[in-house]
């Protein structure tokens, strides 16, 4: 119940990925048949991982990972214009409930003297178009805003928000790690100009993962070194990781629909089941989130101690996301959300994957009630 | 004969590896079960490299590769100081036969406003102890200088270097992407403070390789996000990878005197077979290189069709590096040792490797002489 944290690699993954180990371990680079080997196979998953997101290969472009696609993108474009560096004023706007991949990111482009605006969000965690509208400046040049939010879920207006992009001539870059193969994406029909993804949310390994960038875009490189990937990203290729990730992402776009159906029903019923409980309350939007997601409070009960107690019956879920589940503030999500520091300690996510089954869930509606039930009589705030 | 661009993941690589993709798949962030039980894989494989280069686990850092790893200790180390980026004479050290992932990375550097300066090398590829003392300045806060060259194998004096570094109150970082496995490597004995190394050229998987960082050195981050590796990089750790590595640094650590007893025996009977060939010369130092690496070049013939030629026999060798091999221009490096274009281009690199026998290298001895004189037929440059 936490594939929002990671998923399994898929059977179909592993076999695909599996000779690109030990025996077709050509360097892509290589010009002998080792090498053109490994490199008409990365060619391959490339096609793969644009299919899913309806962009032509030569727009993905390989990386580490979300975290380094977030970076690649921002710090990418803010570089290109070199000169601007430091020039107050020079402008990017994102959300306050971004991941901390891009987050700490334009953090850091503040730091370099970049403004940068962090958009409020509504109860619900969507952002305000109006208040997007109102910020952008003659410096803006980015707006970075997530597709689907990691911990609570919740969709936001692409659509609108790269109207209001599109119209004021700025790049929108979005952090679709999240999102890709649990709703639609469509780079072309959302006008999505830079877009990252990541293997290890899709059921492809940890350390890989993508960027598109639509043609005529380039952002500098942050990765110097041998010139891969047309000089946008230097390191050998991580073979095994790119062939499965384009796996991956084929089995993805052909299961979406059947995916999204499978994991709304489960997740629904998680839901009524939950709110059964008294004093529980669901976070993030009632439709506008993934189908996945379900992410709950408990008035008096502290997320990490029903975690370890969930943990112990077999049932793994997430506090925050995973990176920063061993901090101990509150999230920065629920709280730009309007939730007290207390409310947001009181916060769990579940997060369903393909493999769950109703079984998983009556086991957690059976489950649940009563570990909140036991919390609560240890807890100096539940006086009832 | 090609394992300097890359190495098939070992045996016992994989069968340790592949739980880790779907049965031991939990992100070690998490806090629940499936997360501890990725964390402590990843603090046992974090042991296991520290091993390797005789440092403590805790100055090990995980990264996607060597060109990540060179990149983080350039930039990160640059960076810490940032008041002083743009300071003309903020100077680095650096030699002119590097990796591209170092060698590019000090060209950005200097874009940024500092001086580098770019250490010239002996006709064997070893720089200069007296140039390197000369250029120091009290500027200068980093000397990057590789253990052994990815083309030519030459080793440098790492111990000489340090001594001059640590007298100088300089930090010292090497890319021993090539080195470690293949020759002693202990960064307490040869005073290393930081040091690149590479998975997939050590038989563990593409994409995941290490920085060390000495105790009491911080880079700045150049992967900003969920706050990983004590906040140097961030990153979902790539679990797999990161076992992966580990095991191959306990076998390579096991194995390195026999590795190397047994390379050196094949390497040299290649290299006195091969230069039995007329006009055929060996590049680099004849002992202070690589026990696997042997690297000649043929007047009048060029190493690109010899490449080619070789591969249709079934023998995969290099020109360049692999991540240049797709470039046309001479290689910077024996054009740094002081060869001519046409002498580069007339050259050829082979890097044994562990599944090597002498069955290889015989059958290689008996092709390469027909080769070399067919293609000499074709050529107007030999009229003999």
């Amino acid at each position: 119940m936490d594939h929002g944290a990671t998923t399994p690699v898929d059977k179909e993954v592993m076999k695909e990925m599996l000779p690109y180990f030990d025996i077709k371990f050509g360097n892509a680079s290589s010009i002998h048949c080792f090498g053109k080997e490994t490199f008409n196979a990365i060619e391959n998953a490339r096609e793969k991982v644009a299919k899913l997101i309806n962009c032509n290969a030569e727009e993905i472009f390989f990386t580490s990972g979300g975290t380094e696609s977030d970076n690649l993108a921002i710090k990418g474009i803010a570089y290109k214009n070199k000169e601007k560096i430091g020039k107050k004023g020079y402008h990017i706007i994102t959300s306050s409930i971004e991941h901390p991949a891009v987050l700490e990111t334009c953090k850091y482009m503040q730091e370099l003297g970049y403004n940068v605006k962090f958009l409020p969000v509504d109860k619900f965690g969507i952002i305000d178009l109006n208040e997007l509208k109102k910020s952008i400046s003659k410096n803006t040049f980015l707006v970075s805003i997530m597709f689907a939010n990691h911990e609570i879920g919740t969709l936001q207006p692409i659509k609108e928000i790269t109207k209001i992009t599109q119209e004021n001539n700025i790049l929108f870059h979005t952090d679709a790690v999240q999102a890709v193969c649990k709703t639609p994406v469509d780079v072309k029909k959302q006008k999505i100009d830079l877009l990252s993804l990541s293997g290890h949310k899709i059921y492809a390994p940890k350390g890989v993962g993508a960027l598109y960038i639509k043609k005529g875009i380039r952002p500098q490189t942050i990765s110097h070194g041998g010139g891969h990937e047309k000089g946008v990203r230097s390191s050998t290729y991580n073979s095994p990781g790119i062939v499965g990730l384009g796996k991956a992402c084929e089995l993805g776009k052909e299961r979406l629909l059947n995916d999204m159906k499978k994991l709304k029903i489960l997740r629904d019923n998680l839901i009524k089941n939950t709110l059964k409980i008294e004093e529980s309350y669901l976070n993030g939007h009632p439709d506008k989130r993934l189908v996945n997601n379900a992410h709950f409070r408990f008035t008096a009960v502290e997320g990490e101690s029903l975690n370890l107690r969930l943990d112990n019956k077999g049932i793994a879920v997430a506090t925050g996301s995973a990176c920063s589940s061993k901090k101990l503030e509150p999230s920065h999500i629920l709280l730009a959300m309007g939730l007290k520091a207390e409310e947001a300690h009181g916060s769990l996510r579940f997060t369903l994957g393909r493999m769950n089954t109703q079984e998983d869930v009556d086991y957690i509606n059976n489950t649940l009630p009563e570990i909140v039930g036991t919390l609560r009589k240890m807890s100096p705030l539940w006086d009832r």
